[in-house]
């Protein structure tokens, strides 16, 4: 049980991706194994990406899926037999405030369409559940602010769903940033997108996605400048590039922005809708570099440094996350770099970025 | 002589370096190869680049060294003994006109600092001698069109010493990008810079040098996503950082800059006075990609595409420059693509970047 515990406890802590190497296995494999507790987990908006939590944590060992949010009703049938919901946990958007009399549902996690997150999360703040919401956190960062406030005000927990920050690979880097292994960073270069498919999906509506590649997977890029370098941008500056107006119609396709860091960093990073393999972060250190590639994506996760390739293991991002999660609701731990507080800083930088777009490229800078 | 003439040809043209590969080997070992004629290049300033370009075109075939024009009376003897420079050949700017009547003499190399370079090629134009001019070609492009105004006036060849033209590696990313084999490109993303040493050096004194590592590696990262898209840019954005402010004082340290071209390609680019090890070339498109590091210095240059490593032979690059604008000159074949006009287009570049600065990041459109 120590060897789960420490684990986790690391984890939490930050402490060093190379020491938790095979763990999980060697903790699942230790005789009579079991979690303590579990956390108890409901599922908002059961589209695709909740597919793919909900396989995910199958692999978990101490969060647990047992409930469904729903506005689909002929979802729940398959849901309810290929999880094992019971009806009891079963909740559509009109019934939801209920949840607050269910002592069996301890989180939500939040996976509706990015702008309807802060309406569900202040709906989960009020049924005073523990709240995980899938990024980008909200459509800006007053939105965001209001997200915290929410969740601080009813005494819950408030998490993103920055999954990296549990995947080794990411963990061993900002390890070696953190150690000072690549010495002072001096650039740092992300990059991440795909070619959107379906033109009728949420994610190319306004109202519904906030924006465009930028709101999607521009906030990999973004997150990622932040874990290289350990700092927050003082000032940003974006342009945007739009080759089809029509399936572009409502959001960004393809967005560049900088990052300037009070060290003097610039972070030169990119977003797009419009075509594949777009991924890769690469930091550049006075002493040494680290280069990965896949970068965000569900894994696995490839990265070389100046010392040779990252030796981790591959693992189920989704699965890691949510047991970082449950074991630092669970067990009073310090939270993981994933709260509220981290998403509202990316937010942050999502309006700068597009009121820098607005304003032709200029510099904005930001104020605490 | 066929095998010569034939690579020679392919350089002028721009056919693709594949076919390339071990050519001058081959063309040397010929039983009583030489040149039919030779291209007899006076170097103009004998600093470090010189030498470099001295030491390489003892390995030319075509172009032969033959003068020197130096204000530094000291480094005379020295240069002479070592490549075998005529007392009849060697000039300083005082006595520099009369070279008009050495016949012996077809082509002057300006390598002095940056921002003589406008004076000098205009005193090789009225010598009535080709120019190859360093890179930069000028401090901006008001000047870069006087010196192209200048040679055609004069009925001489202007280029500039864009080595990386006739790299074989470089001429393979080029090969494939004109062939289709990336498909569309979608992104290019280029970094260069090392760290500068002597802070006394001319490199970082405005008046000299024109500008910081904008003008000297910047113009790398910039003429690579040129060469990477096959376009030319219609905007620019850029911005500046600087650490130190002491040894900076001049001129620019750290500068991202990115270029919107017309098919919707947005080129994140950067350059450094501030660190080592910071070269790279990357470029994605719908059906491949191409990643060069190092991909601007001296040698080796490396790359791998979609297809696995780039597999060319290390050449050395002051040597195939000159032979290759020697045979464009001697032969009366096409120009390669180091023209003043090829300069010139960088310098718009250039002055549009410090323009974004100057105005905060603003995006610049450029009205050819």
């Amino acid at each position: 049980m120590n060897s789960r515990r420490d684990f986790l406890q690391k984890i939490s802590l930050g402490i060093g991706a190379t020491a938790l190497t095979g763990l999980p296995e060697v903790a699942s494999a230790l005789p009579g194994f079991r979690a303590d507790k579990q956390l108890r987990v409901a599922l908002m908006g059961l589209g695709g990406y909740a597919n793919i939590v909900a396989r995910g944590m199958k692999e978990c060992k101490t969060a647990k899926l047992v409930g469904i949010v729903t506005g689909t009703p002929s979802k729940i049938p398959e849901w309810k037999q290929k999880y094992g919901i019971e009806d009891k946990n079963v909740y559509n958007y009109e019934n939801f405030h209920t949840i607050k009399d269910n002592p069996d549902i301890d989180l939500v996690y939040v996976i509706t369409p990015n702008s309807l997150h802060h309406k569900h999360v202040l709906m989960v703040a009020a049924a005073k559940k523990h709240v995980i919401c899938e990024k980008p956190v909200a459509d800006n960062a007053k939105q965001a602010r209001e997200m915290i406030a929410a969740c601080e005000k009813a005494g819950v927990k408030f998490y993103i769903g920055y999954r990296l920050h549990f995947e080794p690979h990411t963990r061993e880097l900002i390890r070696m940033r953190e150690a000072g292994e690549f010495g002072k960073i001096m650039h740092v270069n992300n990059y991440a997108g795909f070619t959107i498919g379906d033109p009728t999906q949420w994610r190319l509506k306004k109202a519904l996605a906030g924006g465009g590649a930028m709101m999607d997977v521009g906030v990999y890029s973004l997150n990622g400048a932040r874990y290289c370098t350990g700092e927050e941008p003082i000032w940003v500056t974006a342009q945007e590039s739009k080759t089809d107006p029509v399936k572009f119609k409502e959001v960004d396709e393809t967005i560049t922005f900088q990052l300037g860091f009070p060290s003097g960093i610039i972070a030169n990073c990119g977003c797009t809708y419009n075509f594949n393999h777009a991924e890769r972060l690469h930091v550049m250190g006075s002493k040494g570099w680290a280069e990965m590639n896949p970068s965000f994506g569900y894994g696995p996760i490839r990265g070389v440094t100046h010392k040779g390739p990252i030796d981790q293991p591959d693992v189920n991002h989704q699965a890691y996350q949510m047991d970082g999660v449950a074991d630092a609701i669970l067990n009073g731990k310090p939270d993981p770099n994933v709260t509220g507080q981290e998403g509202l800083k990316d937010m942050i930088v999502v309006d700068a970025v597009y009121e820098s777009i607005r304003k032709g490229g200029a510099k904005i800078f930001i104020n605490k």
